[in-house]
Order: structure tokens, then sequence, then C-alpha cells
């Protein structure tokens, strides 16, 4: 059966809130063996409340609609679903003593306002609220449930799990759910992980569904047929291609990757950023436990900074610039030295929107890595704002950490 | 005229991810005086995708739709629209250029799942995307427009912005919008704010409205009668009751607000994070230009990096420990020192999840701020997780340069 959440409120579609209902009640749906078919947010719109309601009850959705039940005038839901199911709207007797039980429990008189929320549907069943005054109700529409519920996060959280899933189970049974899972991989592109995976011939069994996340690519793995089985035989062969592109299992993100790396590795980490600014570092200490491999990082904007904390003589930045191959080799060798750590990487660019010039524009990074065997320096153009270029060089940073540390053998098998 | 978003995407459905264009694109279209009058997520499924397209075709709604451009074989925008709208399906020749132009600009060959993205139905205006693969495009029904872009947030906002604007304004005149501005604020909460506004005794004319947002409180002021000069004036009386409290009007976090202080104040700043491991430097360097105040940060989160780059004696860190009033003070002081900046600030405490004790538990702070004048510290107790940890301490951190470089007369004043 088709399932809609309906949300309800003017605050939603103006930008003021995010409606972090619809996330929370898609997941909610799901781990119940259900899936939310749609979600639509309309504004406290009498006409367009009803309207919409219709709209699904014709379709034969089940509903579960949040927002415009409290006490001020512009909460106007019980109204138009009466409309909606045309039914008249009475005072509820069960609703009143709700509301004024829950006054009365605060020690408080009840508000008239307030004691308009009891004004429901006729037939309406009335879904209790512990957590604030506002009562849910419950009708159906050729058997099928239609749910309204309050807006507030905590009390729709409560009331989901306790009024409406046991009364949703009753009216449409769960499916199986898909056994399913996702990979997280970074340096590869959604075309490209779609060819090199379209080489492994799955058959209609196995669904693939790849998104963009950032700069990382997630892959979604879908047994339609086979269960469990089949979804681990697939994701181990599919791990196999990855390599070193895959990150892990969710969750997964490239920051805990190398964090998990550099842990595993043993090797301890020192960092030099310029256009970065701290987000390597701020990206790594993100992970508990970072201590044990970052030893520390130089955040050097200035030059007199590269020189004091790294050592970059006055004739790197002088004749080749902040900005160059060859100060990144200085920064990464100059902190490796002083910081005594194994590996050491250095990053500066031009992050933008300022200081690009026709030879490095906006977007050009040097990433420098220095271990014992010497200095290696890459050299990147990213595109996009000063928030990108920077999100981009960090990322680009940390995979690069990755690597090393996933070369090295894992400290606990050398005995 | 009404507007209608649609997000396209089944990860939006199942609680994977938040739908964030949602809230983007209604303060977006808030702004620039447009009403979104309703939001609908639906799944990858092509019927579904057609049906509600044709719905609100039907509805003479202005359509912008995000999701399902991408290379992949789930990606099926561009083929239901050609299906709601009749018209075939064909290869742009302008897209295919845009699409290889990506490909070329980063020095690759054009992966063929790629050229897929240029299949657009006949008489699209294609829709240039500066930041991705993905070319976005455009049709009319009866002169309503119809807008197709990419789901990847940072795509999709620089397309509304240089693409969709322009050509809503075109075709759908703008509203007048209540007069209203919001104020940020910071250390002061809700209660506190609503309390202290009271006193201003505004009449039904303006209206305020609270709102927590991360660490900071948003203030709302609505001019429901009166025009641009009551908000003006309610608005000034408001920022003069807030004092030192405000950072300033939309946008203005925290960080803009410090970065823009110590830009005016001329001051010249260095920093060494012990816990926050680079984030107060990311929070400033996010600002473009903060290299005019930011001399270095020192991430010293071993022992050795705390003697090392800041100068801290081994008797502080064997007597009061790392996480101490006295290694907040030595760490400030020996930055300030080594970097020879007007001020320096230092933190040092237990972010956790590990690393508490009953004496110090996690969430206990240091931070310490050191000027010509001498070393202040003070102690801090934060509750949470080691995200919200990391992040107060930052805030708490930033707050306090910000009032330090407000109190500096502005440097364009000293002449």
């Amino acid at each position: 059966m088709n399932i809609v959440c309906i949300s309800i409120g003017n605050e939603l579609l103006n930008g003021e809130i995010t409606d972090t209902n619809k996330r929370w009640l898609g997941r909610a749906l799901h781990e119940a063996g259900y899936t939310l078919t749609e979600a639509i947010t309309i504004g406290d719109d009498s006409a367009r409340i009803r309207a919409t309601i219709e709209y699904y009850i014709a379709g034969g959705y089940a509903i579960i609609a949040t927002g415009g039940l409290g006490p001020t005038g512009d909460d106007i839901t019980a109204r138009a679903v009466a409309q909606a199911f045309r039914l008249r709207l009475v005072l509820n007797d069960e609703a009143l003593v709700m509301v004024r039980g829950f006054f009365q429990r605060m020690g408080n008189p009840c508000p008239p306002g307030n004691e308009k929320q009891a004004l429901l549907p006729q037939k309406a069943q009335v879904l209790e609220n512990s957590c604030g005054t506002a009562p849910g109700f419950f009708l159906r529409h050729n058997d099928i449930p239609a749910f309204f519920l309050p807006g507030v996060p905590l009390e729709m959280q409560t009331m989901f799990a306790r009024q409406v899933l046991p009364r949703l189970r009753t009216s449409v049974p769960a499916q199986e759910n898909i056994p399913s899972k996702t990979l997280y991989t970074f340096g590869i592109s959604e075309a490209e992980l779609e060819q090199r995976l379209s080489r492994l011939h799955f058959k209609d069994q196995i669904q693939l569904r790849y998104r963009l996340d950032g700069p990382q690519v997630l892959v979604r793995i879908e047994a339609l047929s086979g269960g469990i089985d089949a979804l681990n035989s697939a994701g181990a062969l599919i791990k196999h291609e990855l390599g070193l592109f895959l990150l892990g299992e969710e969750p997964a993100t490239l920051p805990e990757a190398t964090a998990s790396a550099l842990c595993h590795s043993g090797l301890c980490l020192a960092l030099a950023e310029s256009c970065t600014g701290g987000l390597i570092a701020k990206l790594l200490t993100d992970q508990s436990g970072s201590s044990a491999f970052l030893e520390r990082s130089a955040v050097t904007y200035a030059n007199s900074a590269k020189r004091d904390m790294l050592g970059v003589s006055v004739q790197v930045l002088m004749q080749h610039g902040a900005v160059s191959r060859e100060c990144a080799a200085a920064m990464a060798s100059g902190i490796r030295q002083r910081a005594k750590t194994d590996i050491a990487l250095a990053v500066t660019g031009v992050a933008g929107p300022n200081g690009g010039s026709a030879e490095k524009p906006v977007g050009t990074v040097f990433i420098a890595l220095a271990t014992a065997k010497g200095t290696e320096v890459r050299d990147f153009t990213f595109s996009g704002d000063r928030a990108a270029v920077r999100k981009y060089t960090a990322y680009a940073a940390l995979d690069w950490i990755r690597r090393v540390a996933l070369q090295q053998a894992p400290v606990s098998r050398i005995q």
C-alpha cells in the first residue's frame, strides 16, 4: 500500500526551519518494514490542506499528517480534515479530558485557546499525546488509516511509536524489507563506478544505485531476490572490484576511514596547512582516538609562520611563492623534521575568491607528502567556491594519507 | 502564482538523507519575494515522476524539480519529464558540449555514461552547471516555467542563483513581502532574550519570533504594518538593547562576526588548539580575507607539540597536566611570544568520549587569552557529545575574541 506523509506549516516552506519529521518518519517506516511512497509539505491554508487530503484519499494512500494541531489561530488542520472526510467538527469529550489533564498535571488552568484543541472531526479516534497539549486523531477511508499528529518532533515521534505503528500494523501488512547495504567510495566518479561494476554481470537479483555525497560516491546494493546470502556474495565481489576506492560500509566517511587506517597502521602524522586553515586537522580530530596518530598540525597562514613553524626558507618563498611545488615540499619536510613523525602532509593553494593570478588561478593547490623515503608533491586544480576548494583539498589530502596508511602493514600483525 | 518544489530520489524517502534542498529553496524564494506554495518528495519511479509533473502542470504551478539527472541508470528524470510534457527525448548538442567540456577542463575523457546526461526533452533550454556534470533544463507550460536541476546541493544552489532566478523574474512577478529582518545573537538564551525585548513594549505593529540555531539564537522581526520604516526603527531599538550579544543581521554567524570584528580592529591573532584540533582556525579561515588577521594556529595534540611549538614547560605538563588552567595560560602566552601577534588564544580540554576523570570530566575546557596586558584563563564545563563539546568550545573562544576585537578602536578611525 502507498503511504504519504503530509507536513503542514508555513514555516516549513519559507526556509525558516528544516522539516526533520519527514526524514524521521521515512526512516522509522523503513525500519518497521514499510516504504514511504511520497512526502508533501503544504502551508497553513485550509483549502490546500483539504484538497491534498482529498487527493490522497482518492489515490488510496495511507496518510500520516503532522502539524497544525496547536492552540493558535493558524492551527487549522482538524477543520480542514473534517471537510475532506465530509464530517462535522465536534467537541470530543475524550480529547477535552486529555487537554485539561495535561494542564492539571502541570498545575495550571487550561487556557481557552487550548480547549479548541479538543474540536475534532466526528468519528475520529483520539490519539494520546503524553508530551504536549495537542491530541492527535485517527480516521479511516475504505479501511485505509489516516493519522493526524502534532508537528513538534518529540511529540510526533512518541505518538508514532505508541499510537500509529500498532494501528498501522493491524491494517497494512509490513513488507519483507529488501536486504541492502551501502558502500562508501572515494576517488572514482559515479559513471566510472557504474562502468566498472557492470563488468560483474549481476543478474536481476542485484540492483545497484549510485549517489554522490559531497566528494564521496555511495553504492547501494539491494538484493531483490536471494536474501541476505545474495547480498553478501554480491557485496564481497563489489568490495574486491573497488579495491582502494572503497572506504567501507556505512557509516564510513573519508575522514573516518582515514583515521581508522592511521590507527591500524601505527603511523604517526604531522600536518602543515595553509589554504585549508585547519580543516584537515579538524576532520581528523572529529574522530575520537585521533590523539593516537596526530602529533600536530601547523596552520601557517602567514609567511612568518611558514618560516618559524616549518623552516621554509625565505629563498623558496621569494623565488617560487607560498603557493608552489617547492613551498609545499619544504612545508612537508620541515614539519616532519620538527615533529619527528613517520609521515607529514602539507597543503598550500589558492582557496579564493581572491588571491588568484593568471598563472595560479583560484583552485590551484599543491599537496606534499613527506616520509622517510623522501617527499612527493602533487598538483590539483579544483573548481567551485572557497568552501568547495577547501573541502576538495582536504579530501584529496586525507585520501592520500589513507592510501599510504593502508599500504603499511598493520601494527597488530607486526609481532 | 503557485510554486512547487519537487524533490526526486528514493534516498529522500527512506530516511537515508535529509532533503536540505527544500529548505534552501524555500528560503531563497522567500528572500527573492516569492512564496513556495508546496513541496513534494517522490521516489525514483518513472510513473510517479510523470504523474506528479502532470498534476502540477494541470494546476498551473511553476515547477522547480531537483534530482535524478545523474549519469547512472536510476537517473530517470529527463525521460519522465519528456513524457509529462508530451515531448521526445533527444540528444541535445549544447548539453553534450557542456558535459564533454566539464571533463575536458578536468583533463579526463568523457565516459559514455555521462554522455547520457545530454539526452533531454525536445524544446528544452539547457541550464549550465558550472560545478558538475549534469546540465539542468528548462521548459514552459502555457508560459509558466518549469526548471529541472541536479540534486547535489552545491550545484543546485549555484544554478538557482544564476539560471533559475533571472528566468523566474521575467515570467512570475515577485510579491510584496512583509518587511522582516533576522538578528543573530550569541551568549543569551531564548527566554532571556524574550524577557529583555518585552521591555521595549512594541505594539501589534511589530511581531518578534525566536529560534535556536546551534548555539546562536535568532530574533526575527516582522513589521505587520508601518512598512520598512516601522521595521527599521524597531530594529534599531532592539539592536541597542542587545548590545554585544548582537552578532549582526543575516547572514551573520559567530565565525563571520568574529572575522569581521578582527578585520576592523586591525588586531593580529595566533591560536593554539588542543581539544578543538583545528576547528577554531577552520571556522575563521572559512571566511575570505582571514589571512589579514590570522598569523598561525598551532594544533598541538601531543605534549611534544605543546613543548616544541608553544614552549609549554615539562613542569607545567607534569604538575598540572595538559588539561589545566596553567597549561592553557602557558599555551596562549607561548604562542603569542613566538607568533609576535597582538592577541593569542589557546584552548585545552576533554572533548570525550574518552579521557575524562572524576576531577576533570568530559566537557572540562580551559580557554586562555593572552594580550600585551597579560593572560586571562576561563574555565567551562560543556555537556553533550564530542562534536558538541568541540563546537561549544570553539564558539566560546570565538566570542571572546570577537568581544576583545570590538572593544578595540577600529583601525580605520585611528589616523
